[in-house]
C-alpha cells in the first residue's frame, strides 16, 4: 500500500493491484491537465489538476461502499468489488485532454460555428475517449476484482464508466460515481473550493458518508441528513454561479475554445491522435498564434459589461453571431453558460425515511426552487470595439 | 483598486498604480512557473506558481509595513513608500524562469559537470535575471512612489531587489522582503504547506505582524512573541526537511535539472533570450528527449534507498561522480541537499526587550540547536543498475 | 488598546474608551451565561458564553462600519459614531441573564402553564434588562462618542439597542446590530458553528463585510453578492434545524426551562433582583430539586421518538397538554419551536444593483422557498411512561 | 453505536458497552469541570471541560491502537482489548474535581501555606480520586474486555490508570495514554489550542497515527517521523509558555487555588466528600466571599509586571512570602510555574529506524536543546500596594 499526501482528504491509500495503473503514462499525463481550465486567470490558486482530483474520486469512492456497508449488508460487496468500483472513480476522467471540459468547448464550436465534420459527443466526449484508454490498456485492468462475483473486470469498467450498467453491481457503482451526489462531485466541490478559497463549495462530508444507505438497489440519504444534501446541491451551484460560470472565467475559456478549434482546424491537432494531448502542447502551440496575448497573457480581450440574463438571450440572433464569430475568427465570440443544479429525470437523490425511498423533491422545498443556471457573454478583441457596439445597444434595452 | 481572491490571505488587494505592473507580460508569464518545481511528483497539490507567490509577498509587504507604522512613528513611512516596498516584494521573484531554483541548479551543472563557460550566480542568477526585467520596463516604475521622498523608484527597485541597500528607507524595504522573517518566505512557508497539504509549515501569521517594531534602524520582534519567531523558524526548518528536500522531490528535480542542462547544452536553450522562458517550453521540448519518461511520467528512475547523511559524504569521490554523471549523460546523478534554518551572520533576527535590540541567539537555545541540513541522494536510469551497485556497497558502511 | 484573542475572529481589538465597560461587572458576568444554554448535551463544544458573542458582534459592527465607509461616503460616519455603534453591538445582549433564551422559556412557562401573574415580554425580555442595566450604568457611557454628532450617548444606545430608532444615525447602528444579515446573526452563526463542530452555518464572512453599502439610507447588498445573502440565511436556517432546534437539544432545554420555572415560583428567583441570575447559580439551586439529574447528568427523561410536524400540532390539545404539564410539574412536557428563516416585513435584505434597493425576494428563489420552521415535542419522565402512551398513539396516525 | 460530534475529531463513536460509563453520573460531571481551569479570563475562548477532552482521549487511543495493529501483528491487540484501552483513557482524568489542577494547587497551599494536615498527593491527587471512582462503581467495568486475554477488567483499569503496569498488556496500555506522546497530551494540544484559537499547540495527528510501530514492547515511531515527534513536543512546550503558564492565566489561578484553599480551611468545602465537587459550587461558594470580584469579575488584583525568571527566584526568601501569603490570607501571593517538555527518564519517545529502537535524544539536537520552563509571579490586591513595593525593588535589580 502506497499513502499520498492530498489537502483535501488528508491521506489518499493506493492498493498495490491499483498502483500500476496510477503509474501508467495515460494516468500520469492526467498531471497535465488541469481540472477547472482557465478559472486560474480570475481565482489564482486553481492550478489543481485531473490527476489529483481523480486519486480523490478513487478515495472517496471507497469511502461511500465502507459506510454503506456498515449501515447495509450487501452480498456482494466484497473487497474486490470495492477495488473495481475505486478503479471506476480513479478512471471516470481518464478520457480528458488538455484543458478538459473546454476542449469539448473546442470541439463544438469547431463542429457549430466552423461547420466542419468531426466526432463530436458533446459532454461526453470525454467518456468516449476514455472507454478507448481502457480497452487499449486492457491488461492493466483484467486482474482486477479477484476476490468478488464480477468475472469481466474489462466490462465492468467499460459499463460503469460508460454509464451503461447492466447488473445491480454495476448500477451500484454507476451511482457511486456519476449521480446527483456521488465521489466525483463530492472530491471537486471541495477540492475545487479549497483551491479557489472559497467556502461556499464545501460541505460536511464527514457527516454525508455516515448516512448513506443502500435500499430498492439505489443509494439513498437517511432522512435526517436532508440538510446535508440541500448543502451539498447548494454548494455545487455557488461553484457553478461564481466560480465555473464567473463571467471572466467563461470569457477565457471562450476565447481558448476558438483558439483550440483554430488549432483543430488547422491540421496542428490530430483529432486521431489527441490521447497525449495535455494542456502543455495546446499551450506551446497557442505561443505562436495570434491567441498569445489573451490566452497566456491575459491581454487583448474585453467583454460586454453587462451579462446576458435568460430572460434576454432571444435578443441577440444566433445565426448571425455566429457568422460574425465564424468572420473574425474569434475575434468576438458569443458564449453561452448553462448548467442544471437538480431535476428529477432518470436519476434523482432518493431520502430513505425508514421505510420506503421517495425522491428527494418530495421533502425540500429549497431545492424545487433551484433554477437552471442560464446566462451568456460577448467577449471581443479590442480590435472589435465597433462591431460589438450594436449588442451593447441591444442590451441595454434589457 | 481591485481584489484578488486568495487561499492564503483571503483577499488580497490591488492599487491602481501597481495593476499595470500585475498585467504586464513579463509578470503574467510567473503564472506558468511552477512555484516548487517537481515536487507535485510527491504532494499532487503542489501546482501553485510564482504569480501567486509573489501577490502573496507584496499583501504581506504591505501588512507588515502596516503594523510597523501602528506600533513606530517612522516619518518616511508614506503611502508611496508602501506602495514602492510593496512593488518590490512583488518583483522579489520576478526573473525566475522555467522550474525556478532547479533551472538554477540545471546552470550549476551545465557548469560544473559538463564545464560549460556559462554566466551563473549561483541562487542569485534570478535575482540578476529580475534586475534586467526591471530595467528594461523601466517606464512601468518611474511614476512609482510619488507620495513619498524616493526621488529615482528605479534606483530604489534595484538597490532592494538586489540587496544591496544603501539608504534607511531601502534598508527597511530590504528587511521588508529578505531576512529571516520576511514577506518572502512569510508567504511562501503559508502557501507551500497549504498546497501540499501538511501543517507544520504553517505558523501564527497574525500575530506575528502585531509584533514588528523598528527599532536602530532594525525590524526586530517584541520579546514576549519569541514563540512565534521559533515557530516560524522551525517551519520553514520542517519544510525543507519533509518537502523540499523528501529525497523523491529531489530525485526529480535533479533528473530535470540534468534535462534543462542537456537543453541548454544543445543550444535549444538560448540563454541570452530566456526572459520568457516557462514549465511550458521546458517539458515541451522534454517531450521530444529521453528524459521525457521520468519528467513527464515519473518513469525510468530509481534512487539508491539509503540517503548519503552529512557524515557519510566524504565516502563518495567527487570528482568520479561526475565524470560518471557526464558519461552517463544524467543516467547517473549525484545531489546535494544544503540549507542553513538559521544562522547569525550578516543577517540574524533581532529581539526588542523594551529596551534595546539583541540578537535571537541570546534568548533562544531553541534556535542555536538548529543544524545545517545536508544530506545527498543517488539516482540512476534503471539501465545503469549495475554501475551503481559500487556506490550502493560504499554506503552500507556508512 | 488592548486585543483579545479569539477563535472566530483572530484578534478583537478594543478601544480605551470601551475597556472600563467590558471590565464592568454586568459585563463580565456574561462569562457565565452560556450562548447556547443546553446545546452541548448534544454538542459538548458548544460551552462558550455571551461574553465571547458580545465581543464578537462589537467587532463585526465595527468591520461593517469600516467597510461602509470605503464603500459610501456617510458624513457621519466619524471614530465617535463607530465607538457608539460597537458599543451598541457590545451591549446588545447584556440584558440575557441565566441561559439566556431559556430564561425566557422559563417566564413563559410560569405565565402561560402556571398561571402566574409575572413581567415577561417574550423575546424581548432580555432586552428591557438591558436597557435596565445601561440606564443604571450610564456614567459609563455618558462620555462615549466626543467625536461624533451624537449629543446624547445613552439616548442613542437606548434607542438602539431597544430597536426604536429615531435618527438617521439611530437607524443605521439599528440595521447594523440588528437585521437578517447583522453583526449578531454575523457572529453566532461562525461562533456557534465552531463550537458544535458543524461546517454549514459558516458562510463567507470576508466577502461579504465588503459588499455592504449604504443606499437610500438602508444598508443593502451588491447584487453580484447575492449568494453570499442566500448563504447566510441558509447558514442560519440550517443551525436552527440542526442544532438549536435539534430534538434532544431542545428536550433539555425544556425540562430547565420547567426547573427554572419552578424556582421562581417558589419564590427561589427573585425577578425583581435578576441581574447577577447566571447559570451558575441556576445549576446550584437546581442540584437541590428533582430536575437535578437530567439538567446535570442527562437522566431520567425520555421523548417521544416521533417529532410532531407542523401538520401534526392540530391533533395535540393544548389545553388538555398544558395541564398535564403543571399537573405534573414539568414531568411531562410539550415544548413548540418556531422560527422564520426569512420574511420580508418590517425588514428585509436589500439588494443593490447599481441603481436602487430592492427586497431580496425580487432576485432570490431560492429564499422565498425557505419555510418557517415549526415543530413539537413531547418529553417525560421515565415515571410517566403510562401517561404518554396516550400521544404515541395519536402521533402514529400522522 | 453512538456517534457524538466533535469540533476536533469530527465524530467520536461510542460502543455500547461504553455508553453507560458516559451516562453515568460520575462521567457527566465532567460536563462541569473546566479544562483549563481559569485560562478562559485571557482566551475566553476556553471554556471547554474535562468531558469533551475524555471523550477525545478515548477517541485517540483507538485510533493509536488501530494503527499499531496496521503496522505489527501483536497477539492480544483484540476487539475487547482496545475497548479496555479506550475505557482508560476515557477514565484518565475522571478523577478531577473542581478547575482540575487548581484544585491540587489549593491543596499544595492549604497544606504548605498554611500548614493544614491534608490528603495530598501532588499533581497525582486527581488519578487517586479517580482509582476511588472505578473501585466504587466497579459494576460498570466487570464486563468489559470479554473478547481478550485481560480476566480482571478492574485491576487492569487501575494498574494502568494508576500507572503502575504489570503485565505486558497493562504496559501498552499505559503507554497509551500517558507518555510523552500519548492519547492524553494527543488530544489536548489539539483541543486546547482550537478553543485558544491558537494554531502552535496543533500538529499533524493524521501522520502521526500512522508511524507508530510496537518493537520490543515499546510504542516507537518511525525514524522519518521524527519532525512530527519534535513538532508534537514543541506544541505542547508552545502551550505552556502561551497559554498555561501566561502570567494572567497564572495569576487568577493563583487567586483561585487561595480562594479554594480558604474554602477548605473554613470547612466549606468537605475533603471526605468531594467527588462531586464542580466548577459550579466552588464558584458559587466565592460568590460569598472576598473572592468573588477577582474570580468573577476579574477585579481586584494587580500583578507585579516583571516575571521572576528562573534565575531571580533565589532573590525571594520564600520562607518570607510564604509568611505574607499566610499573613494576607491571599491578598499577596507567589507563585511558581513549572514544566518540563521533554526528559528521558524512566520514560521517552522511541525511534524506530527499521533494526532497533533507541531514545529520541540520539537523533533530535532540537529536543535536547529545550530547558525546563520556570518562572514566578507575585500578585496583589490593590490594597497592599505598598507591601509589594520591596518585591518591585527586589526584582529592578535581575
Amino acid at each position: 500500500m502506497k499513502i499520498i499526501r492530498d489537502p483535501i482528504h488528508g491521506y489518499i491509500e493506493v492498493n498495490d493491484e491499483v498502483l500500476p495503473i496510477i503509474s501508467s503514462q495515460f494516468f500520469q499525463r492526467l498531471r497535465y491537465i488541469s481540472q477547472t481550465a482557465l478559472a486560474y486567470m480570475v481565482y489564482p490558486g486553481m492550478r489543481h489538476s485531473r490527476f489529483e482530483h481523480s486519486l480523490g474520486a478513487m478515495h472517496l469512492a471507497k469511502e461511500f461502499l465502507n459506510y454503506l456497508s456498515m449501515n447495509n449488508k450487501i452480498d456482494f460487496l466484497t473487497e474486490g468489488y470495492k477495488t473495481l468500483v475505486s478503479v471506476s472513480a480513479l478512471l471516470h476522467d481518464v478520457g480528458h485532454v488538455a484543458f478538459s471540459h473546454t476542449f469539448e468547448s473546442a470541439l463544438q464550436v469547431t463542429k457549430e460555428v466552423y461547420g466542419e465534420n468531426i466526432e463530436y459527443y458533446g459532454k461526453e466526449t470525454h467518456v468516449k475517449y476514455g472507454l478507448k484508454i481502457i480497452s487499449k490498456n486492457s491488461s492493466l485492468f483484467d486482474k482486477l476484482g479477484k476476490e468478488s462475483n464480477i468475472s469481466d473486470p474489462i466490462k465492468f469498467l467499460i459499463n460503469v464508466i460508460g454509464n451503461t450498467p447492466k447488473t445491480e453491481e454495476e448500477r451500484l457503482a454507476s451511482q457511486i460515481i456519476s449521480n446527483f451526489v456521488d465521489a466525483d462531485r463530492g472530491d471537486y466541490l471541495l477540492r475545487d473550493s479549497y483551491y479557489a478559497g472559497v467556502g461556499y463549495g464545501s460541505y460536511d462530508i464527514e457527516r454525508l458518508k455516515r448516512v448513506l444507505v443502500y435500499v430498492d438497489k439505489k443509494i439513498a440519504v437517511l432522512k435526517k441528513a436532508i440538510p446535508i444534501v440541500e448543502q451539498f446541491l447548494l454548494a455545487r451551484m455557488y461553484m457553478y454561479e461564481n466560480v465555473y460560470f464567473h463571467s471572466v472565467v467563461g470569457m477565457y475559456n471562450a476565447i481558448l475554445s476558438h483558439a483550440i478549434s483554430k488549432l483543430i482546424r488547422e491540421g496542428k491537432i490530430d483529432l486521431n491522435n489527441i490521447e497525449n494531448l495535455t494542456d502543455i502542447k495546446i499551450l506551446n502551440m497557442i505561443e505562436e498564434t495570434e491567441f498569445r496575448d489573451p490566452i497566456l497573457f491575459r491581454k487583448g480581450y474585453k467583454r460586454i459589461k453587462k451579462d446576458i440574463t435568460q430572460e434576454c438571450m432571444s435578443l441577440i440572433d444566433k445565426a448571425e453571431i455566429n457568422n460574425l464569430m465564424r468572420e473574425t475568427e474569434g475575434k468576438i465570440i458569443y458564449y453561452e453558460f448553462f448548467d442544471v443544479p437538480y431535476r428529477e429525470e432518470s436519476e434523482a437523490v432518493y431520502i430513505y425515511d425508514g421505510e420506503k425511498i421517495s425522491q428527494l423533491s418530495r421533502f425540500s422545498n429549497l431545492i424545487t426552487a433551484v433554477k437552471d443556471l442560464q446566462k451568456a457573454i460577448i467577449v471581443y478583441h479590442v480590435s472589435m470595439e465597433d462591431k460589438v457596439k450594436k449588442y451593447v445597444e441591444i442590451l441595454k434595452s434589457c
